[in-house]
């Protein structure tokens, strides 16, 4: 195939007409689904059309519904686990339904997502799925843009707050509350927190940390209150050495759980919020020649069929990619539909899964 | 943003040329970037309709071009880490050139397959990538309804015989040779194959296994040649009962693999072709009560980070998915600018990256 015409067509209308022995109003009318046509002048169409290989123009056919099927989904990175199987259940859904999904990638750069959003919008997609970079806060101008434009749109693993739209989130506070809480009640109170917020300076404490929380990515900041939640209720005092401020990679957990692991008070018990933190806090350890969990207890965030044969397995708060993507899906294509319930925040539970890799405090 | 009416739109191209203080004509010239304008009078044109949040109608405009600026991406599964992370950066590169991509998930289904090439071809895609569950020896039919619009095509990772299309895939025979071995070198005889083809019956020798080779997945299927080739070059003869013939994912492997390990001569190593399949005979060691490479040495295929802090580290061969996605992207965007080379084959090296999870046989 080295040729590479761009003006192959399918067949005609009025081709399939003289085909079908009808008139071209016929088969407009057959083929558009709309208007009266007897069923078997309807078979002579569709066998004229199939015979002569006719598909149906979708783009025409969008100007003149106004509707082009088609989704935008706009995510930090497909190539991550957690989006990708959000991204799976999410598509398989929208297209029982018909429709398709544009994915655009962000990598958290906030310049990358009001590009995407502009696409999407120019693309005339007649619903839109966003895991926002912008942090809680400092909801960004282009939700407005597409808010003028009556498109549909649902907010996923990342809110805002005082925005009014559909959300559908995980909550992030309680499930990083309950793990916190299951090393305390081993008998753990010097607790590692792996990622915390990128800041130039450590928060001198609690206080602090939760205001700079109120300026964070909402997914973020959530699990580090339910760290701060379960300190509180067990009376243990907030230390901002146990927390990072790294910038969020395999390579900086690793420099920063060893930074915490040469304290003079170092972490019995880690907790790393993320897939990267978790392996990045493993690497740590083995060049500290430490051991899970004899030297140090673990509990990682987004089980993966990896953590079940580490040695000894991972205890992991898994997160409920499929139903977050169906979940989605459905909201979205609800509201397409002109659903007129009320803007939702759906709020899903995430589930801990006790392993191997939390014992008491080895000192 | 409960409302939800379908028909709020951009400011028309009157309304831009009221503003502006010039004609209609001028405004589409200006806004299409075809014919003259003068440059003072773009600037007034492209003011206004900034000022009045104009945006292009890319459905209206792709009537004209017959470019819609999308293409297709057609894969086994996007929550697979392999099909994400070539996803990823193929994205990223099409995007450099102003493309988005409609992603579609088969879950190997055939049926499926068909639906999402049709699905591309009625929304005018200007281009297409394909991954496809057909056999290398049965191309299906949809492939001609592609090179009958002469849309652009390129498969990836799987490939067809005697069809004449641009494709690119890493070299999976190679690979698996390499990595058999490394077995082969540290005095391995006994080595496990997981995953071999789906069967009913077990092939009954290395020339039944050719031939079923001939009708498989052509990744799959590389990397058993791959294998077999390893054998034959050390002069050890092909045991069908070392290589599976079960479905593809984690609790088949398990099952394959306590069954080999039942044998009277059981392997002293695996070599295992997929994450799904390294994690299922990792499980079936555990469930043993046995460890790698001490009683059964590994290799898998698809490196990851887990691979790298799993005790001990699995020696892996790790695909170029960075490079695979980009390859792919910029061999389609050729194509649809209209390149007139010849279809090429693009074959990619995959790495043997050594870890600690190989040593001498146990016995």
């Amino acid at each position: 195939m080295t040729e590479n015409h761009r003006n192959a067509t399918s067949p005609t209308i009025s081709e399939v007409a003289a085909a079908a022995g009808v008139g071209r109003a016929t088969v407009a009318r057959t083929l558009g689904g709309y208007g009266s046509v007897s069923d078997s002048t309807r078979d002579r169409v569709m066998r004229a059309a199939k015979q002569l290989g006719y598909r149906p123009n979708t783009i025409a056919r969008s100007m003149t519904t106004g509707e082009t099927k088609t989704l935008g989904v706009v995510l930090a990175d497909v190539g991550n686990p957690f989006f990708a199987g959000v991204l799976k259940a999410f598509t398989d859904t929208v297209r029982q339904h018909g429709y398709d999904v544009l994915v655009l990638s962000t990598d958290e750069d906030l310049t990358k997502e009001a590009d995407a959003i502009g696409v999407l919008v120019d693309k005339h997609v007649d619903g839109i799925v966003l895991a926002s970079a912008a942090s809680r806060n400092a909801p960004p101008p282009y939700l407005e843009l597409v808010r003028s434009r009556s498109i549909p749109i649902v907010l996923i693993d990342r809110l805002f707050d005082g925005i009014d739209m559909d959300t559908v989130v995980i909550n992030n506070r309680e499930a990083s509350r309950e793990a916190v809480s299951v090393f305390i009640a081993r008998g753990h109170r010097r607790i590692g927190f792996v990622w915390g917020p990128v800041t130039v300076e450590p928060a001198t404490g609690a206080a602090a940390m939760h205001k700079i929380i109120a300026h964070s990515l909402s997914s973020d900041g959530e699990r580090l209150r339910g760290y701060l939640d379960a300190l509180d209720q067990a009376g243990i005092e907030f230390d901002t050495s146990l927390v990072t401020h790294v910038l969020k990679n395999e390579q900086q957990a690793t420099r920063a759980v060893l930074g915490m692991l040469s304290l003079a008070d170092p972490p019995t018990a880690i907790f790393a919020t993320e897939s990267d933190a978790l392996v990045g806090t493993i690497r740590a350890l083995r060049q500290r020649g430490l051991s899970y969990p004899g030297d140090v207890s673990l509990i990682g965030f987004d089980d993966s069929s990896w953590a079940t044969v580490m040695s000894p397995p991972l205890s992991m708060v898994a997160q409920p990619l499929h139903q977050l993507g169906t979940l989605t899906a459905e909201c979205l294509i609800d509201r397409i539909g002109g659903g007129n319930t009320p803007v939702a925040a759906h709020v899903l539970e995430a589930t801990f899964v006790p392993r191997e890799s939390v014992a008491e405090p080895s000192r």
